[in-house]
């Protein structure tokens, strides 16, 4: 770990190098961002989606509207690479502006496909960002190229702001939530209008948005980091199934759909959140140190010293550390300089088992009896590396823990996950995998253990408190496009840029 | 001149300088190219647009069909530095392409306006390019935007994809004719279907298509010169109001319009055509020198030397000199290596009249009385500093001859003229004009010269033979977004990229 | 902290953002690197240089010879920004090569500095790669220049090569022991000729140099995570004083000056190390795990929580946590995606107190009583933001601790100290900087603390074991071009290319 | 031909394209300019080297002096492309500055050659540019790496800086002139001290160099276009072996050779000067122009057009038009838009003979007898090129007149020629080459013509009026380092940066 918060598989680390351990890690599709009513709105857009960058570090954009025109800035690459520059802030004018960071589950990124998308309605302009992922929206897109739509992106938020412009409805809030109406998945989306900022979270509440306040101004966003990066104050989170309406008038909200209890997704507590945010109430950095501790109490074993493995495991490992008694070191070090790429070495300099990214801090390791502690385990590549690392650098055991149960299932709502016969746990038994990695033992938290962690006595089998699909396989909405029979449509263009 | 073609305002001299002729001239928007059915398709696609450089510096696009896929590139700049790269070239397969070259009249030049758009219609897909200029393309954007329709762009071209996309025919062809009954305005369209490559030219024939051939493969251009960069063979022009449907069976032809006299636009003679081209069975480099020929026999003055502006006076000044018997010499000098931008020079040395793209060659000036002659005058900036750096080199007259009349009305027909009050003789008298470039006489080609150049006995005023609205005022189609009532309606996004 | 060594100004931190402790940090000059006799000699090169990344971040190179020609390749940024790329190595081709990282004191950065330097010499050619700094290098220059030497860069090293190449004697490296009797300072060598690999270190050796070993090829490099990443092996280190020379024939010592006892830079372990890098026999990591034991033993507050400040507080935080027994959290969360750059904000957004770099997480901090625990202070700066910081998240009570003596007075062998009258504590009293910092209680660790995390009972004053002149003020050598009558002769030419 | 001046190769028409003219022709090395006491004198430089950029594309540099330090700025490529840029030119303050445009015969075009080189002396600090190619730079260079010295470049330019260094004499000036008695060869040099703007021609004024003014300021260069485009006047030309020093006490001159005749190259007339400088006295145009004239007086055939080979041909073509009567037309046109590469077509594309840069304008051509004139022949690949393009456009007779005799020897003065065995005319008799290009007919201007045209009666063979070794083998001077025994040694250090 480090300084604390998960390492994501982001712009300086984004090359599958010769011993990357993101290379083998979940990966979330986007933070959004809004704001109305300030006079810096791009700028702390910018800020906020700096703050964001875990959740995505291929492309960022903001528009922002000026009480006159929208302005739309999009770039390929991290946030501070492009919207630190002041000239570009200052293309940005307005006093309200929406922004986004995204990551693609696609090899073709291309700045069309970067949000927020606009549309130029007869009713004034709507843009719209997106996190989340829409489980019929092929489906619809097919329906609207049959009624005239000319689709530009691939992206699923273009069919919403399709079905926002084919909306008979007069007033773009009315055509929105007509829109929400079709649409199936789950969704945190902002939208700014002439007049009204908008945010709508899933009828599950999957994928998270909070509001926050600044200077007596609204903000809409996915973590509560990004609300401490400007210093804003956090007012609450949005309901599952909620749309509020941020205008002169204050925050006004809608609830267009049933009420049904709220179901977030868990990973945002095992992975994603900032280990700094506080996500449904709850301080993600003390949950995952609860992790480590019901991890402790379920397996740890007789050793000598409890290793994170950088960054992810940092929290769990200290509550391990703590519950079991095992001191604490860092066992492992992370080469700060790891940029975009590194060294395609010779096919000699490649066998000498180069490592980049880490080292081992052979003083902790050597003959010692050690735990490694991660918070998860996906295909399994990166973890085989790891233990062969320690190996050789001296370790006498090495006990192998993840903060999380065994992932076996893929998901549908925003989260990159390999194939299903790509994950390590949904192909092999327990044994399997701890002989796959080279672990002396291998232990991963229980369902329930989990459920510990963050409050609860255990899972409710009957009404999951949370959307945790990729443990038990017991998936929350429909998933009409990807039911068999419809198959996932293709652009019939390819284009580069 | 010099090799014998007018300097278009391009990549390579696109920075208003201290001293560029260019910066005072007419722009031309667009050229275009489409092949059926041939392996190399993306290539000479690419070299035909190479060839047609001169109609469109800002931007180019190529989007080829494999009978799979549409693949589509774009890229900001000239053609050769970036579909020169075979890597781009095979992002391009296929055995039909079409291309298109820009220039835009607006300040925003962004990816999303580069041509050829394309759209994914239910039938397929579809991509359109076009050279030309819609005259009620704001009032029918307007009405599909009232109709569900998002616009990514603010391109014409755009309307005619979104034309296409509500026809409720179900052939793309029938649905592309539908298209064409609701534009109004000049245009030369190539597009391309799965099955299909059409080009279309407007009911008067105001812009140019033609049709070539090569090794059996059918090919739709702007000017003959892109026929000639890849060994094509001349088979005819397009004739106005036609649709041609190129496809395995062949050429086909569709008249979807009554019948007219055609009226193709003047200035292809007089500036934008490569003196290369073959227009309307006339070439061009011979029809400017008859220009400079009846110049001569209206106005030549008595004189020592003819001077040609280089690039764009030579061929008119070849012709003044063989009429007059006045010697042709260089006295203008052009330097080769003006890149895309030169100097901003302190004031200090401003205030020396630098030049950066000419200069005097002294020895053919000095002591002597010159003749210059160029093209056309716009707004009469350059050719003021032209005179006065004949005068620093010693000129003892300076007589000022333009091969083609004075240019007093604006063009909406994809030509980039200025506003009529930026138009020197739509403000000033000869004599003012001549007071204001300070030359010792001036003279311009007279409309009837005009005809007779391009072989007429003069201009038949009941059913003139050229749209020549820019010396004439007499423009030849309706001008509906230009009728005051309707205001042209720009986007109300900004984005630069 | 993180993931366990300090964060060193590099690429990825480089700009002074508006909230970046490493702004207020010391750096190293340079890292070096040497292999003879190895197929893949430039790609070892590039991954020790990798390696050693946090010793300087601004340049590197890479020099090799393949028995016929020297081969160089330098360039400005980090090492895997360049020499990650296969294409590069290429052309790094031979069995010896030696490279350099450098960080640079003065302004100019630019590519005639970047080192190795080359000399082609009557007897063949001489590469040169250098880390510290001599003080008589403008002594030396000024009377080369006056016996006819032109000087390229401004670099020191360049004054050593002169040397080499005004030396009578025949053989190389007789020339080469002839110019380390005239240089002055702190110095680690490695110099490459056609038939040998040199290393060297001052008589006193201030500066690190180690000898490994990888398949039957002998290394010379600054620390030794440069061998654990290509997996070679350490021999020894280089003893003070001592000339190695590696050739065909294997390695070979020299001893040109009188025998002292070794005193090296007692700065390598409190800050500059790898914490995984075994600096004379010591672990980097222990030894400031025990620093962070001491100060706990000398000054533990009555607190609730051990905050590291990351990265480079954290092996101090984990002992002095392990020595007092209060919990270690991470109470500050560092941004993994703050890259070279960060957002010049607007006037309006800089009021907000933006935290681009760290943020606090409040659940370990509010309502706690926080002992704050770095390696190093040197301006405060930054020191008085972060405990500013803890304050705004809700710490009852902020104790600053430093894990090392006060740092008084500046360094001249090759580290970046500030002026002396910038460093807080030259010019406050402990109070004062309390005051300043805004601290609760400050509390630095004692010299003798120092020397006992060491392994020492206390400093030998007679004898000190280390170099630590920044703490005491006891320069262990002449201060040539420093004694005030030699001013420092700067470049009479400013070149930014 | 077109605006009237040869085209080089430049950075416009750098690549040897497909059908490129410019790659079968000769190269020039250099440009230089210099300017004393001027308050614009960086300024003044950047645009004197625009000038003169047809002397060497590849890169250009100025060296100012503010009074206190000497400021440098190098870049690769075009003069425009960086010292247009107000920010380059405010890092060269002072009132002298030097220039030079380079062009390199050798692959490795670095940063580290680029002119002028600096030498910081003893006595301050010396810039120098240099013009033409010494003949024993390399037996200079190894007695002085000898004697101690380094060698940053391969430039011949550093040889004569450490003749300067090494020199025992007090004054720069003096030491400057010993250094010219040790070098042999053509060169035109400008030097700048603290105190003196310095030129220098060789003994038989090879290279050109000439005097002019501007505000009481004296200005140096090589060519009149340099003095023109800055309004500055010229003054003289310096005189063969003479050297003349600029200081704020005006101008005094230095002989420090025994007198002999001036040979100058005659090439400056044929090919390397702009058409509108004056080059000893003479019109470079009007020599050009009365070259085509004594060609059309000793081989004009029975034709129907002249057309000249743009651009390079046209002077030549108007006074061959003007001598025989035959009218004179743009037969080929060049393409103005061929940047700095162009397509690498597939195979299939580049069967069709694609002509990226040049067409022919079929309407000159077709059923005609055409003359086509180029000012000189070197490979003869272009040619045969254009003699097919001319038959595939219908000529029926094609005439190939070249307005110089046949080059038969390499130059080592400065002109990159191709080895003496690539040449055409060395290695075939006239039928041979004629029948090589496939002409129905080729002449060359005799030698006598070439020195008619240049006003004298003949070559006087005892006291030749030029050096004109190319045409004759005739070499001015001695060659010391061709001569067989002395290897051309090269460095012994590869580096690309």
């Amino acid at each position: 770990m480090t300084d604390g918060f998960p390492a994501r598989p982001g712009a300086l680390d984004v090359v599958e190098d010769i011993f990357d351990p993101n290379a083998d890690r979940l990966r979330e599709e986007c933070g959004v961002f809004g704001v109305f009513g300030h006079p810096e709105a791009a700028a702390l857009t910018a800020l906020g989606l700096h703050a964001l960058q875990h959740r995505g570090q291929e492309a960022a954009g903001i528009v922002s509207y000026d009480g006159d025109r929208f302005h739309a800035e999009k770039r390929l690459g991290l946030v501070g690479d492009h919207f630190s520059d002041g000239k570009v802030i200052a293309r940005l004018p307005g006093r309200s502006a929406i922004g986004h960071n995204r990551y693609s589950t696609t090899g073709e990124t291309i700045l069309r496909n970067v949000q927020p998308l606009f549309a130029e309605l007869d009713a004034g302009g709507l843009a719209v960002a997106h996190n989340g992922n829409l489980t019929n929206a092929m489906t619809l897109r097919r329906e609207l190229i049959r009624a005239g739509a000319i689709c530009q992106s691939t992206s699923d938020t273009e069919v919403i702001l399709h079905l926002v412009a084919h909306s008979r409805r007069p007033r773009i809030i009315d055509r929105f939530v007509n829109a929400l109406r079709e649409i199936e998945g789950a969704y945190a989306l902002v939208a700014l209008s002439t007049k009204k900022l908008v945010g709508a979270r899933d009828p599950l509440g999957i994928r998270p948005l909070i509001l926050g306040e600044l200077d007596g101004c609204y903000i809409l966003t996915s973590e509560t980091c990004a609300l401490d990066i400007i210093g804003a104050k956090y007012v609450r989170d949005i309901e599952n199934g909620e749309v509020v309406i941020i205008s002169e008038d204050g925050v006004q909200s809608l609830r267009p759909f049933p009420p049904q209890p709220m179901r977030p997704c868990v990973f945002e507590f095992v992975y994603f959140a900032r280990p700094d945010s506080v996500v449904q109430g709850q301080s993600v950095y003390e949950v995952r140190k609860r992790m480590g501790m019901e991890l402790a109490r379920e397996s740890a074993p007789d050793a000598d010293v409890i290793v994170p493995i950088p960054d992810s495991g940092v929290p769990a490992a200290i509550g391990f550390s703590r519950e079991s008694g095992i001191p604490f070191e860092l066992g492992i070090i992370r080469n700060h300089y790891v940029g975009r790429t590194f060294i395609q070495p010779t096919q000699g300099v490649r066998e000498l088992g180069v490592r980049m990214k880490h080292s081992a801090n052979r003083s902790q390791v050597e003959g010692k009896r050690i735990v490694l502690v991660d918070d998860s385990l996906v295909r399994g590549t990166t973890s085989l590396k790891i233990v062969k690392m320690m190996r050789d650098a001296g370790a006498k055991e090495v006990h192998f823990r993840l903060a999380c149960p065994p992932i076996m299932h893929s998901d549908f709502y925003g989260i990159d996950t390999p194939e299903r016969d790509k994950l390590l746990a949904a192909t092999h038994t327990l044994e399997q995998m701890r002989e796959f990695i080279g672990a002396d033992s291998l232990a991963f938290l229980s369902v329930d253990g989990l459920y510990r962690a963050m409050g609860y006595d255990a899972r409710d089998a009957a009404h999951p408190q949370f959307a945790d699909h990729c443990f038990t396989g017991d998936y929350p909405t429909a998933l009409t496009d990807y039911s068999g029979e419809t198959p996932r449509q293709l652009s019939l263009i390819a284009e580069a840029s």
